[in-house]
């Protein structure tokens, strides 16, 4: 448990160093907002979804974001084409869901990119992950209303059917790849006041994967990160707006030892759960 | 008229107790703030306007606003489809014609919307609504300059033409269906500082139509509620920047009592005009 | 020297005496951030992208603003039929030519735009503009890492070659008319935290434009203005957020006394070079 938490905090430092480009094809909302988050951890930022650019744009980085809010059908074909070469350049891709379930279009969607790419991890609400799990859940408009499983069963149960690592946020975050199912309870209730922050903690994740192999290690590394970075920005305020702007001042001021200090995860293997 | 004003405490109640869901098809300069808009008030926001998935948002939503800035052809046919959904499930439609009257693009559009669907509330500047009137105005890129009539006269004639609520928004609001008017005067100044504040104001109206049968009751609590929402945040700061979060931090501190304590409004029917 | 100082002073003051309308043609990341930042100096945005209505937008304004940041071929094709209406009618083109050198299609793009176009000013970093001249450089992203030729030479050859303006950002700044080159050493490094300053930049540039006819001047008083503005910002916060929203307010706040207090330039023509 230490070492993973360890290990999160020298995957911060080297995200610093290596800047790692993540490459996004996202929605529209949130194109500014993920941007910011990516500069404010120490990544770069592209924001590409031109059909004729995408295969250059993933070649030269190290993550590809895929997110399916405000899209339409021509936005999924440039993503398979991006996806694609991201897979044949061995670039991880972090896929975000927005909404699967929610329409027919973005379950679709979002089942399509399963079945026609290697996604490295998937992180959404436990009802847009349990419909992609094939479970039942109750969505409204891009929130998850309710699910008949908990969220650490439907992380488990997606990562062991779909190969990808499952990082299912909400109040407490989990994260499994289908064994090993890790719970982090960083994270505070103001980052539900605005939008973007599921989005934003995709990016992050996103930043860590392009720096980690181990995508389990990887996608914990940044929920506790950004976890932390919303717990000292609600400390500075919890109102909306003055919370946003804190929110990228804390992810950038985020240091090595605020993630070993401040750091809750449990950890629990499949027999044990 | 202390009616009104106890009806819109009671709406704001309301939104934060049932969260209205809010289909927004809108611009691409606003999206992130209307949609942090909605949340601070209360409502849940979902941004779509893929014509394969807009009929299944709007079913499940409790309003469907317009927005017509940065608007290309093919997304006014997603309006369309997703407007006559909206009519056909009674989800009440707000129009925002932002720059009606700038090119022959934008008057068309608003105008055909008006005619193919049946719109509750129409909330737009003086020279956009005059020019949907079929008055005189002169309109700078999305800024009105001027126009023949008052607001109230255009506010009126608007709603008279139409059948929609007409909400003139400037220095002072107007809201009419035509036969009663009623001015709203809270609002402040730093509003005109920054981008998207009048689509913010009709997010709030989307909002409060969500919850309200009466649209005319439901608009001018909307202007009540975002007038307010301005001045409390113009008391932390007059400057662009700090403003626009203060903003949301206002509109999501906003109660009851502080409408009922600073509405500023004025109703006189027509005759009386 | 004082003399270009004089009168960037005085290009403030009109800015917000007469209130350019800047019709921006741009990226979906920032035009929130370039909306408000053409508020903020004193003029008025507006985003239009649709065929249909460019031209008449562009007839109403005071420059046109040509940003290729998130890009796609169609919306090449609409700034070409405003960039042809703007030639036609003596608007100023402000060409920010974002990732050229990262892909085809926009180093594609970039070159059409200023083969088919008369382009006044054309603001990109240093490996933007050395690829647009014909130079090597190396790009990472939307990132300039390096180029072979100092910024001053590549400003001035880029202007030698183009007949533009160009303006090279960076550490410092360079404007060059292929003959006179000046550097401008205003600006902050919490300016490279945040995505869009970039592009705001071209915004101030462009507002510059819309009010001096000299295009050497306007861009030279645009990188002082925006660059003094920044370093005020950063007097507020260094952090991302909080610096972010200090920008907005210290754009607005930014006096003719600030900018020949503060005015950093050196000018020197090319045989001194």
């Amino acid at each position: 448990m230490q070492e993973v938490i360890n290990q999160a905090s020298q995957d911060l430092s080297t995200i610093r160093e290596k800047k790692p480009l993540v490459h996004h094809i996202t929605n529209f909302v949130v194109m500014n907002e993920t941007a910011n988050a990516t500069l404010a951890i120490g990544g770069l930022p592209i924001m590409a979804h031109a059909k004729e650019e995408v295969e250059e744009i993933v070649s030269m980085s190290s993550a590809l974001l895929l997110n399916i809010g405000t899209l339409w059908p021509q936005l999924v074909d440039s993503m398979v084409v991006a996806g694609k070469k991201a897979n044949d350049e061995s670039v991880p891709i972090i896929l975000d869901p927005v909404g699967a379930g929610a329409t027919k279009l973005r379950t679709d969607s979002a089942k399509r990119l399963l079945e026609e790419l290697d996604i490295s991890i998937v992180r959404g609400n436990a009802a847009e992950i349990s419909i992609l799990a094939g479970l039942e859940a109750e969505i409204r408009g891009v929130e998850a209303i309710s699910q008949d499983s908990d969220p650490s069963t439907i992380a488990e149960d997606f990562a062991a059917k779909s190969g990808a690592i499952a990082c299912v946020t909400g109040k407490d975050d989990y994260v499994s790849d289908g064994k090993q199912t890790i719970k982090i309870s960083n994270g505070h209730e103001a980052l539900a006041s605005i939008t973007g922050t599921g989005c934003m903690s995709t990016t992050i994740t996103a930043c860590f994967a392009g720096v980690q192999e181990d995508k389990l290690q990887a996608a914990t590394g940044a929920m506790i990160a950004f976890g932390i970075a919303g717990e000292k920005a609600a400390e500075v305020s919890n109102k909306p707006g003055t919370f946003h702007a804190a929110l990228y001042d804390a992810i950038s001021d985020l240091t090595s030892a605020d993630i070993n200090d401040n750091a809750k995860i449990q950890t629990f293997a499949k027999d044990l759960a």
